[in-house]
């Protein structure tokens, strides 16, 4: 058994089937998944076809259940404040839209935040009036924290702070505890979007003082791709209707009334794939195993190996700001194209990815950014992979 | 080779691997898929275990596009005017909440109505002030098409008209032809949800002169659970921005400004899980194979054969309406609750399922009906199993 910085990363490898064939750094799209997950997700299948999908579903009720209790744990919070939805952008739309914005209500976010929440800032400001301020990166290039007190203490119009706690486009930690400081002491609701962060950071709902927090299980929780799940606080929940609703999400009680769902499972869907959702579980409970402060230690360890190794390269600029940094690495290659970059390293048998401005604008107009390549660790990638694939980087 | 009705069953069961252990009636709800399916998602998502997820959906895009193709000849429609989703109610509210209703705006619909869609309608009467009519049902109880255009040429305040082809709780089949008839000619969008109907009935969105169309794969098609389609005629389309944005539906092209994408992928959303759009494209396309017509006429006369030698029972009352009626077949037995019945039968093999009035409010309320056991038939099923749950309920 060998142990590097503690962690049984051989262990780790053999759970991986893919570690045998590729060198994956593109974590921060979708991770490899361990074979528990991979096996529950299949074998489930398999019992549907056998019985049913209805049939397979009641037998496996309390597995299925357990998977919200099993979300509660990784986020410390109660079971009935988790909806399971099929991605993170469903779970950030399921609690977005259903706030009731007037005209004149403010949105604050970070310069860094990803295009699909934008794109929802922007149509909400088409449709209802609503602005939307970012508030700037502090000298460490995290959000400014004190920039976004001074801003909240100026005015009672801010209804809503929706901020990435990690960018699609860089190693940042936003400061999402000292955020949630600055929300809750104002009354504003806080809309933490964990799409990167869960699976590789710590998430206390508690700690972080948010009061909704949306993720997906394919990224750094190794879970199924179409599974995320979305943590909304009771008090709330309690005062927001869902935008759209089913007979799951309510109960159609008489012909001229509905009944919504006490639970955040007002913000669900009734159909979905059990499969996926059972594995969402093994990959939640797999995580929880290991345990968060390990997974973040050895992640973000190895990726500042990584910008260390690529920022002695000469023609290489490592992109990441913050104060904290996490597992994604981004940089660019002086005179090769970010996309040539990446294929060069696909024939190489090493996956990573490339990030553009359509998926961050605000990020890459402010800082004048070219498409960077995107190389995401995580805890079952090695200190070889990380020489090979500054090896091939070298070589450009 | 034995084929019954000019059907092949043998080899249908043969391809069925679920068939050698339960007798399913239970296809209105998640039908027994063939191994095609089966087999494509868990190949596919092995191979996301192997290579990692988005390099498997790189490696398969021409596949994944091809599903569209499917899904367009399924309804002779174009691709284009498509959008993949993760289930019926998803496609279904895609389209409906897009559509800007004004306060004092009809929505018609039928008594058969499924709750998710009512639930909506009644939320929107709520937030928007629209009003909901119901159209009664003519003598042999499907919609009474005659009442349907003498309302539509009452007054130009109807917005849209919203019904179920198949309802969730009967066999009966709506007119859906002759509604679209009646909305085209009024120039209202006809919005048919065929959730029931995909994959028992031969639908063409020209014959049918719907406007939009919502189905899920998990039904009559054999599909995995978990995915739906939507197709939506390019006019109406492009009059309708969705409900709820992201970075597929919509392209961040500066910091100001989005634009919507012009296809039906508008009403998408960027994450799925392309395992389970494979196994939607092979559900369709093996659906294709036997041909809907052929697959209409085997479904329909095995119903046909149930309600027969059901309706012989003392005991059993036969609920379906309607002058044409499909696979789903609904009845109650006398003395004997229908979750006791279906327990029974299950206890024997038999899978079924239980409608009760949460699921149909206006319909269980209007024809005073109790919780109904709805054994709804597909072409794998035989003359024999009709037998063996003829024989169960028998011994009530």
């Amino acid at each position: 058994m060998t142990s590097i910085q503690g962690f049984d990363v051989e262990r780790a490898r053999a759970d991986t089937p893919g570690c045998a064939g590729v060198t994956h750094f593109n974590n921060a799209g979708s991770a490899l998944p361990p074979a528990v997950v991979t096996d529950t997700v299949l074998e489930y299948l398999r019992e549907e076809a056998r019985v049913g999908g209805y049939e397979a579903a009641d037998a496996a009720s309390e597995r299925l259940d357990a998977v919200y209790a099993s979300v509660a744990r990784l986020l410390n919070a109660e079971a009935d404040d988790i909806a399971i939805t099929d991605n993170a952008t469903r779970s950030w739309q399921a609690i977005f839209y259903a706030i009731p914005f007037a005209p004149g209500d403010r949105i604050l976010t970070s310069q860094s935040e990803y295009a699909s929440n934008v794109i929802s800032f922007l149509q909400l400001k088409r449709r209802t009036g609503v602005e939307v301020e970012v508030i700037g990166d502090d000298e460490t290039g995290q959000l400014d924290v004190a920039a976004l007190r001074r801003r909240v203490e100026g005015g009672n119009d801010v209804k809503l702070i929706a901020v990435s706690h990690v960018p699609t486009q860089g190693g940042l930690v936003n400061p999402a505890e000292e955020i949630g400081e600055v929300a809750e002491r104002a009354g504003i609701p806080f809309l933490l979007d964990a799409c990167q962060s869960a699976g590789q950071l710590d998430l206390d709902v508690r700690r972080l003082r948010c009061d909704a927090l949306s993720a997906t299980g394919r990224k750094y929780l190794r879970g199924p791709r179409g599974t995320g799940f979305l943590y909304v606080r009771p008090e709330l929940r309690a005062r927001l209707e869902p935008a759209m609703l089913d007979l799951h999400s309510a109960r159609w009680d008489s012909p001229t009334e509905y009944v919504v769902d006490p639970t955040a499972k007002r913000f669900e869907v009734w159909e979905r794939s059990s499969a996926l959702v059972l594995g969402l579980g093994a990959a939640v409970d797999y995580a929880l195993e290991w345990g968060l402060p390990a997974i973040d230690a050895r992640v973000s360890g190895l990726a500042r190996t990584l910008r260390e190794r690529l920022g002695e390269l000469a023609r290489v600029e490592v992109h990441d700001q913050g104060a904290r940094k996490c597992g994604i690495v981004t940089f660019s290659v002086k005179g090769t194209p970010s996309a040539e970059v990446k294929r060069t390293l696909t024939a190489a048998g090493i996956n990573t990815s490339v990030s553009g401005s359509t998926s961050a604008q605000f990020d890459f107009t402010a800082r004048k950014l070219p498409d960077l390549v995107r190389a995401s660790v995580h805890y079952y990638n090695t200190e070889d992979e990380i020489d090979r694939l500054v090896r091939e980087v070298a070589k450009l």
